[in-house]
């Protein structure tokens, strides 16, 4: 770490706080050093984030489960964590009052810094054939790691966070596929959030490598392939003897607009784990064999991506992730009633408390202005504020049933009815825009 | 608890634990007991769950936090949690390692057993303004409690849990209103999931109350006048003096087919909390006042109200919440690869990796049974798996584009287009049928 990058991390999290705190996205509070409180706005940021990506996953063929956040010691030194992370785990303490044994009475947890043993435990519960794999398990739990204070910094380094994490377990035939899925899908979201400036590098076996030397050269190989086929040969790099011991594996650097790289998306493969879970499916040969796991996550911390994303957008959010998609400004007091059904009309909250919202529907994020101040005003605020639309309601918008609206950076108005205002939406939001 | 009531309660989880296992929608295991594994199938009806009711509770006007999961000690202290609750909240064990004093680096956290602290928090951090009342914060974080495992069972007792938690922060002015919302909610829930068998009970001031008498004397005249309202006068109860010491409640009482009654929806004044964080919003007197804090959660656990649910229902999901949906059978294996095109449609999963899923989609679980088997045995099997619909194609609905389409209950064959099969999916759905 030289002088530069330091100076780049300073930057890069005033400005991120600077407007999270004006946008009231998220806060900290020594209550809960490391552990982000997402206020309304940024909540609504979190879960599109969430949205967007379960949708993409689920098409990949992965099933979403809900798994524990508290594991017992014996399943941590399975794993291997308890030996080699055992200091970065928290410890939670059991005290099970229905033990009388003093020494059964104490039992000790780790609050999961991964979802891996989890997953494996759901794969080896039940009898799995190669028939079903892939077999892909997505999660977003609440992951911990004990970071110590000093290092914590707002969304970056954090104690508690959630991961769009995943994990594949497959055949050795089927690795080309799913990483080649995986560096699609990579490249989906980054076109998507215009993230243009990324590179991969392939971290290939160092010397202290577990598991057989053949299934080492046939993983790198089909990786390397893939990363030709979807990158271009020129267009990775190689990283000799710099993977894990237990796997080759694929990093994802993103650089942000304060020229600061940032690990986000990681693909890794595990040899280890299955074996160490004594994980196995039955072949076509009606014997068994151990999958290969697969660990991958395209945003990677939702709440470190998010912080490159504020900066990355400038709090400009696009309309479709935006917390605040439009305001509704009547022209003067008569107006309020009318504007406030159009509020009600776009954000699909109808007052019948009698009845049920319906189960699919298009429902947007809008506001009204109705301050006592002149249209001129307000919408500048609106525009400062970070609303992407903005929708005025005067006498003639009533009769004509057309509404004028313009969006934040043009100040060309159009006349829209509410219907094509909500397909203009629903576009904008379908298309990613 | 007699002799009833307890057999009432093995044949209920009895019954329960059954169901979830033959349709794989979650699992346990002794590496973290209490602790629900949800498996893909249930993670689906968890899911559609929170959907439905993030949708009803945005047109209340509450607005979705997510909020840590550990807090140090200070902050259960000044909850009053650390007192009373201790011996059944998880410890967490900080052990930071950037500070050099002994004294200062083992903290000592709790792990939430509820959400309201946390909101406290958030409400105190920013001036408020009467204006701005109510406030309604919703909540979705894991809950943890220390229950211990000799009184663990499925989905009815576990250590980690999961509500629909909402806190209304708001002025005496503001309490019938809020309150009268909240009934009509839970009317609205029990109605959908056809859960008709409810009782509702206002509990009154207690001998060792605090606050002031003038509070509660007005607030329990709110809540009656309420209930009346939205039941009727004579159909609720009154429990006088059962009240918490800090507020009068409403306890809402289901039961199931059964004959065993579950505690679900609750809604609790409480006069205490915002006093021990000293929270307050300045009043249209430039003076400032004191919220009333009200808890609130209308299926309560949503584990507990799954669990009653799988068993309300008996396995036969209705379509809306069903994580089986549908099902295509290819007549002969010349039809599999259209049957395979089907499919995917209406589960909107189009085989394109290269371009993102858009935001808003329709889509369904629908799977395909292509294995060897005759039509009649396979269909049988679809409905004893629990799926809605059955469709079959076969060269006739190839060429006339219309699908033989039949429900889990009804042998009667319709013929629809697959738009036709969408529209009505989406139908039902929206009727939460
Ligand atoms: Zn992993
Ligand atoms: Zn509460």
């Amino acid at each position: 770490h030289g002088g530069k990058s330091e100076k780049s991390i300073l930057s890069t999290s005033t400005a991120t706080l600077e407007i999270a705190t004006k946008q009231q996205l998220y806060m900290l509070d020594s209550n809960s050093p490391g552990s982000v409180f997402f206020l309304p706005h940024g909540t609504r940021i979190f879960n599109k984030l969430l949205k967007f990506m379960k949708l993409q996953q689920e098409k990949q063929g992965f099933t979403e489960v809900i798994t524990p956040l508290i594991y017992k010691k014996q399943l941590w030194e399975t794993s291997g964590h308890w030996a080699k992370y055992s200091e970065d785990m928290f410890k939670v303490e059991g005290n099970d009052k229905s033990k009388f044994d003093e020494s059964e009475k104490d039992d000790i947890y780790g609050l999961k810094p991964m979802n891996c043993p989890g997953h494996c435990i759901v794969f080896k519960r039940f009898n799995r054939s190669y028939k079903e794999l892939p077999i892909r398990f997505s999660d977003w739990s609440s992951l911990h790691r004990n970071e110590s204070s000093g290092a914590l910094t707002g969304l970056t380094r954090v104690r508690r966070f959630h991961q769009d994490d995943g994990h594949i377990f497959c055949t050795h035939e089927q690795v080309s596929e799913e990483i080649s899925k995986t560096i699609k899908l990579i490249k989906i979201c980054y076109k998507i959030f215009g993230l243009n400036n990324f590179k991969m590098m392939l971290s290939t076996r160092p010397d202290n490598f577990i598991g057989n030397l053949n299934d080492w050269n046939r993983a790198e190989k089909d990786l390397s392939n893939v990363l030709n086929k979807e990158l271009g040969e020129n267009n990775w790099s190689l990283r000799e003897g710099d993977g894990a011991f237990y796997g080759p594996k694929i990093d994802i650097l993103l650089t942000d607009n304060f020229g600061k790289e940032h690990q986000a998306a990681t693909i890794q493969l595990d040899f280890q784990l299955p074996q160490r879970f004594e994980l196995r499916y039955q072949n076509d040969k009606d014997d068994y064999d151990i999958p290969i796991m697969i660990h991958r996550a395209i945003f990677g911390s939702v709440e470190r991506f998010m912080a490159l994303l504020i900066d990355h957008f400038n709090g400009k959010w696009p309309f479709w992730l935006s917390p605040r998609q439009a305001i509704v400004i009547p022209i003067n007091n008569n107006h309020k009633e009318f504007a406030n059904k159009i509020v009600k009309k776009l954000s699909n909250e109808i007052e019948d408390f009698d009845n049920p919202t319906k189960l699919n529907t298009n429902k947007f994020f809008v506001e009204i202005d109705d301050r006592n101040e002149t249209i001129g005003f307000k919408t500048k605020d609106a525009i400062n504020k970070g609303f992407n639309y903005i929708i005025l309601v005067g006498d003639k918008e009533i009769e004509s049933g057309k509404l004028a609206i313009r969006s934040r950076s043009n100040r060309k108005i159009e006349n829209l009815s509410v219907d094509e205002i909500i397909n203009k939406f629903k576009l904008l939001e379908d298309n990613y825009e």
